[in-house]
C-alpha cells in the first residue's frame, strides 16, 4: 500500500542534520508472507510463517527524518499444527484476545490510523509484524458455530502497547458463538505482574444486508511502571460500521472511548473503492484526543494491493 | 557474480584483533528482487519490490576485515503504478538523472569500478540497494521516441554520494528522444538547500553494426559541508563505449574526468564473454585519480549470473 | 522445527526490566535457502544461496529473556560452480573439515545439542548459517568412491567456536574413501597464527542393517588468546550410532571426550520418529561437562518439518 498521509502538527522544523519534515508525508507498506507446509501421512498439517516488512520512518532519526523510506526487516517466525478443527501456533503468535472476533472492528484510512479499541489499554499477547515479537503459545477450537481458544506467554515489554517492563505470566481467552449473522464473543486477559492486570471484553458483530456494524465493551485494570494507574483502568467502548454504498464503493466510520481520564478518544470516517484484481482506493480522516489533551486530526489516501 | 579483485594499496597491515587484508580480496554480490504486482479491471499495474543483496565488505570492522563476506540485507521498498505511456513510482525510487539513458554508459569490470561520470559529484535522487533509501516520487511519460521524467523528494544524507548532510527540496528532471540509432537526453537537477546545489547535463548515445558509444558532458555546483565548493563545482565530461569481437566476446571502454581541481578522472578497458545460459565471464582494469592525488590502478575477474 | 527444551541451571531469576526465564523454554527454528543457479552451454553449473533463519533468543538482553522469539535474519551468501566429478565454492563456505564424511555423527536432540565432536577445540572454516560467515574458497574433487578437497580463507574471530582472535591463513583439508559399506576420511587443518594451531583427525563410517555407526578420533593444538593451550590441546575421541527400532521410528547415541583437563565430556540418547510427508518427531536427553566442572543435563523434544 502506499498513499500520502497528513498529520496535524506532526512535522518538524529541520536542523543541520536533518531535514524538517512536513505534516504531511508519503507513507508506504510492503508486506510479504514467506509460508511453508508439510502435512503428515495422517493428515497433522504444519506451517511457519516468516514476514517480511518495509515501512516509511515514522519518526526522526538523524541523519533521516519522518516520512523517508526504512528498510525492509524480517519479523520473528510462527509456527502451527492443526488437525481437524484444533488449532495450535508457536512461536511469535497473535494471542487469544488479538484473534477476537470483533476486537478490531472497523478501522479507518489506508494506515488503519483510528479504531474502536482507542481507549482499551491493555497489553495483551499480539503478533508482532516488524520485530521478533513473543514467543508464546496459542491454541483454538473450533466446533460448528462455536469456538474456543486460549494463549500463553511468559510477558515481556517487547510487545503490545505498554512501555512498562512487565514481569510474569500472560494468560488471554476467547470464547465465540455465531448464531444467524451475529457473533458475540466474550474475552479476559491477566498478566500476573506485583500489581495484577487483566481486562474482561465482550464484542458483538452482525450484518444486515449493505450494513455491517460492530460493537465493543469491556473493563480494565493496567498499571504504568508496576503502580496501578487509575487513569487508564476503567471501562471502555466503541462502535464501528460499514455501509456499501454501490458494489465497489463503502463507508466506514468508527468510534471509541473510555471512562478514565487518560483514556484516548478516537472518531473517524473512511471511503474504500475497489478496483478489482485486487487493488482499492483508500481514505480516511480522524481525530485523536488522550485525556483533557490536544485534539489531533489526521487524513491519509492511498492505494492499497495485494499479490 | 563473484570473482577477484585488486586495488593498489587498498590492503591494511593485521592487528592482535583484526586480520590484515591483501591489496587482492574475494569479492562477491548476491542479489534478488522480490516483486509483487496487480492489474486493476481497466488496466492499471500496481506493482512493489524489495532487494535483497549480500556482497562482501568493503572496509576494515574489527573482528573481520575487508574482504571477508558480508551478510545478506533488504533494502527500502519501491511501488509503481503504470498505466500506457505513463509510470509513477513512489517510496525507495530511482530519480529522473538515475532513469537518464546514457547517464552511466559502458562501466568497467565484474564490479563497475570505473565510469564515464567519475567527475560528476551532485547528489542526484538514486535507487538505494543496499540500506533504506529516500522517499521519494517518481514520473515518467513516454510517447513514441519521446520521454520525459521528473522525481521529487525531500533530499537527506541518506543518499547519494555526498557526505554533507542535505537540507531541502531536491527535484530531477529529463527528457530523451531517439531518432534512427541514436538517443539524445538532456538532464537537470537541484537541491535547494541554504546555498543552492544543481546540475545540467547532456548525453548522446547510439550504435553503428558492433559498435555502440555515448558521451556525457555536464556542468554542475555544489556545495561541501553547506559552503560552495569550486574544487568540483565545474564542468564534467566522459566517453564511453563497447565493441563486439566476435559474438560472444565485447570489449569496453571508459573514459571521465572534469575540469574542477577536485574532480575524479577515470578510465579503464574491460572484456565481456557470455558462456551462454545467463552466464558470462567479466574482468577490468582501470585507473583513478581524485585532483592532484595519487593515481591508484585496479583490476578484477570473476564470473556474473542470472537466475 | 520447534518443541520445549529444559537445560538444567539456565533459568535466570527475573528483574524489574527482564523476565526471569525458566530452565524449561520454547525452542524454534525457521529456516529458508533462498537458492538461485543457472548452467552454460557447455554445461557448467553456477549457484548461489543465501539463508533465512529465525531461532527463539537464547540469551538475556533486556528487555526481553532467554526463550522469547528472535527476528529472522539473513546470512552470507555462498557461490558455487560445478563440473562434472569438481566444485568450487566462494563466499560463505563451509570448509574440507565441516564438510569431512563422519565429523559429526549423529547428533542427539531436535537442537542437536550433544555431539561425538564435543572435545575438538580446533575452530576450522565453518558455514554461518545466521551471520555473515567467512569469505573463503572450497575445492572438492570426487572420482568413483573416492574424493579429495581443501579450502582456504583468512581466519578472522567471525567464525568458529574460539573467542580468541585468530590472524593468519587457514587451510583445512580431507580425503575421504569408500569400500562397501563403510567410509573412512582423514583431514587436517592449520591455522597460521603466531603460535600455530593445527588439527589432524580421522573418521570411520559404516552401516549394516538397521544398524550404523560412526567413530571419531583426532588430536590438535589451540591457542587461547595467542598462548598454546595445554588444557585443550590433545587427543579427543567419540563414537555414535542409531538402530531402526522400526520403519519409522529410531534411536541415536552419541559419546564424545578428549584427554585434555579443559576438554568437553557429551554423552546423550535420542529417539526419531517419522510422520510421514516431512514431518518428524525428535527428542533426547544428554549430559556435558567441561573438564572438571559441574555435569549439566539437557533434553528437548519437539515436530521437524521440511518444506
Amino acid at each position: 500500500r502506499f498513499g500520502i498521509s497528513y498529520e496535524e502538527n506532526a512535522g518538524t522544523p529541520g536542523t543541520a542534520t536533518l531535514n524538517g519534515s512536513s505534516d504531511t508525508i508519503i507513507v508506504h507498506r510492503f508486506r510479504m508472507n514467506i509460508d511453508g507446509s508439510a502435512e503428515t501421512d495422517s493428515g497433522v498439517r504444519f506451517s511457519a510463517r516468516v514476514r517480511l516488512q518495509a515501512d516509511e520512518q515514522t519518526s526522526d532519526t538523524a541523519p533521516t527524518s519522518r516520512g523517508e523510506a526504512g528498510a525492509a526487516g524480517l519479523n520473528g517466525a510462527r509456527f502451527s499444527v492443526e488437525y481437524e478443527g484444533l488449532r495450535v501456533d508457536v512461536g511469535n503468535v497473535a494471542g487469544a484476545i488479538d484473534n477476537m472476533p470483533g476486537y478490531y472492528g472497523e478501522e479507518i484510512g489506508l494506515e488503519y490510523f483510528v479504531g474502536q479499541y482507542s481507549a482499551a489499554n491493555y497489553s495483551f499477547l499480539g503478533y508482532s509484524s516488524g520485530g521478533a515479537g513473543s514467543n508464546g503459545v496459542y491454541v483454538r477450537y473450533a466446533m460448528g458455530d462455536f469456538a474456543v481458544a486460549a494463549s500463553y506467554d511468559q510477558a515481556s515489554s517487547a510487545s503490545g502497547t505498554s512501555t512498562t517492563a512487565l514481569v510474569g505470566d500472560r494468560w488471554d481467552i476467547h470464547a465465540a458463538y455465531t448464531f444467524g449473522n451475529i457473533t458475540a464473543a466474550l474475552g479476559y486477559g491477566e498478566t500476573d505482574t506485583t500489581v495484577k492486570q487483566d481486562i474482561l471484553v465482550l464484542t458483538l458483530g452482525g450484518s444486515w444486508g449493505a450494513f455491517s456494524g460492530n460493537l465493543i465493551v469491556g473493563d480494565e485494570s493496567v498499571n504504568a511502571a508496576g503502580v496501578a494507574d487509575a487513569t487508564t483502568s476503567d471501562t471502555f467502548y466503541g462502535i464501528s460500521g460499514t455501509y456499501d454504498v454501490s458494489s465497489a464503493t463503502s463507508i466506514g466510520f468508527t468510534y471509541g472511548d473510555g471512562s478514565g481520564t487518560g483514556d484516548r478518544q478516537q472518531y473517524g470516517i473512511g471511503v474504500n473503492h475497489d478496483l478489482g484484481g485486487g487493488v482499492s482506493l483508500r481514505g480516511g480522516i480522524g481525530n485523536s484526543k488522550t485525556g483533557a489533551g490536544t485534539s489531533t486530526t489526521r487524513a491519509d489516501f492511498g492505494a492499497r494491493f495485494n499479490f
